[in-house]
């Protein structure tokens, strides 16, 4: 286990990245986790006009904005998925895969998820419906398991999960060539309804059917509440008050998870605002 | 009068320039006031990291990249101080002068004003003391006013006044250089107290002493309470809730005046979740 970090940064979408620039600027030791893409929304918009200082830029271009940014600031992203974060009293544990790294303060940045859940999906979570593969692979040792996957990050979630269970299917839901371990099957079709009564029995498909013990749905951002048990959600946002602090002390919220409007500035604002009260917070405990 | 307003915004900085450009988005009929230098708080910092996008900026710079993108959406900036709001209702009036605007929404982005009140000064509001020169200069025909005035912009109130009272004094507390009336009385001296038992009579400067009925303290921003009574004020901030809204309905504010950390990029992402907020409340009551 490493150093106790002061601020663990869940996102690397403009909220984490702004988050992460403020706690570099006040000398702080800082962890931020995402992606080195920082947020494929980013990259998504064909044309942004409201984020103030940029006139008729893509978001492409803006994103490669920021990228500059935080590299001429020597802001380094960790490419790791937190999986679940434990609120320990003065601390956090962040659970990376089977690695944990420990923060003073969190900051959540982790953006809105808004693909509709799977029929039968809400029904069986905890019944073999997850959403942290690799958290949960160890329960389906010598069993069949099945992932659905948003985005090409779950690939490498895939490749560990496949060494724990006998027979892992992937499904992938993304564009980009999919590249998996080869004893990973391949299965290119869309799944409609996750089937079992007691537990997962099956995955439905539009053209086929899979037998399966375990489904994981792996997408870019899990549900806040499900990310930090203990968390407040209201109508599906991080409650935060104006200093963007949630109900748990020392644990701050920016972005699109915290609510609408849903923009690259606000988010910007937010994580800038989280960041600097969390050092606040720290500054007071010392 | 002209037609009513659906956003009215006061303060150019970046908490209204942002709010501006959303409302132009959006397609609203919107006023920003305020100075085609923007702030004079935005070209104050010598260096800028962190406002995401762009790395090692001035802020002289960061002021003109905002120049150029409200002028690239033709956001126009009406170069007039607003000295008093009131709210009628289901709409406000904005007093400029002798002018008065209507809108059916407000947004305060007006900054902070940090100079500390003369000695004497807040004992005689209303006693000879005031912030909105113009508004007052009325009561004082055939005596004697003085102006304590903050910034340049001031010079077009003193010019105004000295039409209307017998003698001006004007004590200019910036460095650019003083160009009003001839008629108007130059005294380039340090004010320290404002004399007088039940009115004001004496204005003590740290080399001299002018007598006088009134004085008229001009600053960047007036006391958001002072601009709109009614304004629910906590610790010297604007009380706003998540959406930027203030005590009022239909009135939002952004950046500094709603309080801490003091930073552009907090700011310009507060205008656009008030001017996003505002354009919503305006679409429910239709
Ligand atoms: C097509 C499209 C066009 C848009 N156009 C505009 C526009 O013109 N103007 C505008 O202002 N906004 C626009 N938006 C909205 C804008 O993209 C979002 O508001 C903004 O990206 C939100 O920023 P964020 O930092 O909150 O989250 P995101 O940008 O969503 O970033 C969240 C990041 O966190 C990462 N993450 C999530 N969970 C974890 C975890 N457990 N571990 C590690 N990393 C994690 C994700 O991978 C992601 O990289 C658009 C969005 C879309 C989809
Ligand atoms: C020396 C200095 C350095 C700084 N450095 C940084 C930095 O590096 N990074 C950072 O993020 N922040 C920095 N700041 C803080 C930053 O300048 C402010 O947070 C930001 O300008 C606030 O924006 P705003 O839109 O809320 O208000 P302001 O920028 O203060 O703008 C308010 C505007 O409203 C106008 N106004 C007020 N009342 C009225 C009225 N009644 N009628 C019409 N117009 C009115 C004013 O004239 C002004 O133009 C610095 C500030 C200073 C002074």
């Amino acid at each position: 286990m490493e150093e106790r970090y002061d601020i663990a940064i869940i996102g690397s979408g403009p909220a984490g990245l702004s988050a992460a620039i403020n706690a570099k600027i006040r000398n702080k030791k800082y962890i931020l986790f995402g992606t080195k893409n920082l947020s494929f929304k980013i990259k998504k918009a064909p044309k942004v006009n409201n984020y103030l200082g940029f006139y008729d830029i893509t978001g492409e271009e803006l994103g490669t904005k920021f990228k500059e940014h935080i590299e001429n600031m020597g802001v380094n992203i960790t490419e790791e998925r937190v999986n679940a974060v434990y609120a320990m009293g003065d601390y956090f544990t962040l659970m990376v895969n089977d690695k944990a790294y420990e923060s003073k303060t969190l900051i959540i940045a982790s953006g809105m998820e808004f693909s509709k859940p799977l029929k039968g999906e809400e029904e069986l979570i905890g019944k073999g419906v997850g959403y942290c593969a690799t958290c949960d692979a160890p329960l389906y040792k010598g069993k069949t398991a099945t992932i659905v996957a948003y985005t090409k990050e779950a690939e490498s979630d895939a490749n560990y999960v496949s060494e724990l269970v006998s027979k892992l299917y992937y499904v992938p839901l993304y564009r980009e060539t999919v590249e998996v371990n080869s004893n990973i099957q391949i299965i290119n079709d869309r799944p409609l309804e996750i089937l079992g009564d007691e537990k997962v029995e099956k995955l439905q498909l539009k053209n086929s059917e899979i037998s399966t013990d375990a489904v994981f749905i792996l997408k870019d951002s899990v549900a806040p509440a499900q990310l930090v048990p203990g968390l407040l959600v209201e109508d599906g946002h991080i409650k935060a008050d104006r200093k963007m602090l949630t109900n748990i002390e020392g644990c701050y919220a920016a972005g699109d998870c915290t609510g609408k409007p849903y923009q690259y500035l606000k988010s910007a604002g937010e994580g800038q605002v989280a960041a600097l009260n969390a050092i606040e917070y720290l500054d007071t405990r010392k």
